[in-house]
């Protein structure tokens, strides 16, 4: 695997502020896909308002009476407050706050390393669920169709929600299809036997730890048959959490899943298993090391450093082009190819 | 509502242990149903080792490799635990143990108060996701099917498991519903349109309290369209978190549902609600009072006192048999009718 020279090839200063007002932090975190012959990605684009400054954070949200982002100000002095996390201010109650929110934003490629990106969001936040911003989509191809999921933050909790579209310009909304707190939903491109499959990522408030986890459907939208298909490992560079990052990949030796891991620091890094082709829910194979951890400048450093993360990956022309957000901070690349991430799996 | 003149109805001393070395520490919680004539409590019973002593605590789990129950035992000394909660053993990694685990008994009435309870489990721990036991059964009738769920907890978290059975006795697993953390789902006794549905509880780890959702399904075992039906109100006896109880009961008016809430002290009471009959996710009506305070002795000192907890509520000639756990230790009755319960929410 490969990075590419001129990483990260997307960042805050390429992308136009949705509104006036905001001024964008972040773009990372973004679905791909191939469609009508280019390269897709679905941006994740955090902004924050303009109007914070040394004594006061300016919290934005979706407030669902005025259908608008609004802005609440809480001054830095104040001591019901926690301002050590930069992504996440926490009142002494346990009410959470992002200091920013994200939207989702298309753009355009035909040689996957150069984006025309759109002027304005293609998906924000628009309702309760939503309230905090839209984040880290996911598209899978289903025939005609594409379909993209993304994890909501709201007062209700994180959930992910569903998305189905034919050109990336109109979107149909199929509701919440993970309860709260589900991320990293990634769904697998056809149907295995009679039922659809997707990963996912429940973070449980007690007794377990963030795993991977695998369900079914009839119909993508209503899921059930949970099942745990991978487990942080003690001790490891994946100890504290993971979830799936790109969807599922169809090899011939079992579908190749390019997922996120981080241990207690909150070091993201990426890694690869494989899984049973029929049985989706059974790892043939987990890398023991990662594939690609945070070592440039540009991985180390950001919004929130140390950090790698996947959420989409492209086949073209033999190549594996797979996107990941550097830092909460830039879009990079790194080139491989199945066959090569197959073969460090031994086969 | 009128409580029973001779509550509790079972307690501990009445349940035969599941096995030698065991103790039955608590009756509670149960689901209800008609079936042949009768009337069917599913009863979660809580047992302990009695190889614990003043200064050890022995914690029990279903070990997968065995296939059996065993027993870890805790120093009460040892620095790395914490043993404030009488249900629960912390670890410094936060790693959690119950200490007893629960089973599910079957208990068989004909006046719903005098019950023949099984010398032996009918639904008990058994594989990873109900390592720590299974608690807390709903029994809801779709036609000659009685679909009973139940929560169960493992080192995976908390999960919402549904098993169907026809005669009480053989029952069918069809898996986990609802991925961590989820309790208290309650399943509607038929379609609304061409879906099923249920209340449910995600325990969310950030943002959001434990508020009821809903969700909808093609078949009971994968469900998704997840909404908030109504959320804790701060500073109310209902303020920390809020579960249904009882499926839900289709009266003239609407949906009526017995649900718990509970306030930072850990206070649970019975509150009432009423959902739209077409559009479950509308709440028509919810008291501000609870229904059921724990008043009585047996409801306020117990396993874990001043708790009142419904599972389950049954129809006979006009009166609605209301069963509930009290203070995690023994199966209480209340009696009430629909007619009286829509009265009360000014019907």
């Amino acid at each position: 695997m490969k990075r590419y020279e001129h990483n990260p090839i997307i960042r805050p200063e390429d992308v136009k502020p949705s509104a006036d007002g905001m001024e964008v932090i972040g773009v990372f975190n973004a679905g791909a896909s191939l469609y009508n012959g280019e390269i897709i990605l679905l941006l994740r684009v955090a902004e924050k308002p303009v109007s914070g400054s040394a004594d006061r954070v300016a919290v934005p949200y979706f407030d669902e009476e005025t259908e608008t982002i609004r802005i609440k100000t809480i001054l830095k002095s104040d001591p019901d407050y926690d301002f050590s996390d930069a992504r996440v201010i926490k009142s002494r109650s346990g009410q959470k706050y992002l200091t920013s929110i994200s939207h989702i934003r298309v753009a355009r490629s035909t040689d996957g390393v150069h984006f025309r990106i759109s002027d304005t969001p293609a998906i924000r936040a628009f309702d309760k669920y939503t309230a905090f911003g839209v984040e880290d989509p996911r598209v899978t191809r289903i025939g005609e169709d594409y379909y993209v999921n993304f994890s909501a933050a709201s007062y209700f909790g994180i959930i992910t929600r569903l998305f189905k579209t034919r050109d990336f310009e109109e979107f149909q909304d199929l509701g919440n299809i993970f309860h709260p707190d589900n991320k990293d939903v990634a769904i697998f491109p056809r149907k295995i036997g009679e039922l659809y499959y997707a990963l996912h990522r429940p973070s449980t408030s007690e007794y377990g730890k963030p795993d991977m986890w695998i369900a079914s459907s009839p119909d993508l939208v209503r899921w059930g048959d949970h099942k745990v298909v991978a487990a942080v490992r003690e001790g490891s560079w994946e100890s504290a959490r993971m979830g799936a990052g790109a969807p599922p990949i169809l090899t011939e030796q079992g579908w190749l899943i390019l997922y996120h891991g981080a241990d207690e620091a909150n070091r993201y890094c990426m890694g690869a298993m494989l899984l049973d082709a029929e049985r989706p829910w059974q790892v043939l194979k987990r890398l023991e090391m990662p594939l690609l951890e945070p070592t440039e400048p540009y991985e180390t450093t950001g919004f929130f450093g140390n950090v790698i993360f996947v959420c989409g990956a492209v086949e073209a022309k033999e190549e594996l082009l797979i996107y990941y957000g550097a830092a909460d901070d830039s879009v990079c690349l790194a080139r491989s190819s199945v066959k090569e991430l197959l073969a460090r799996m031994g086969y």
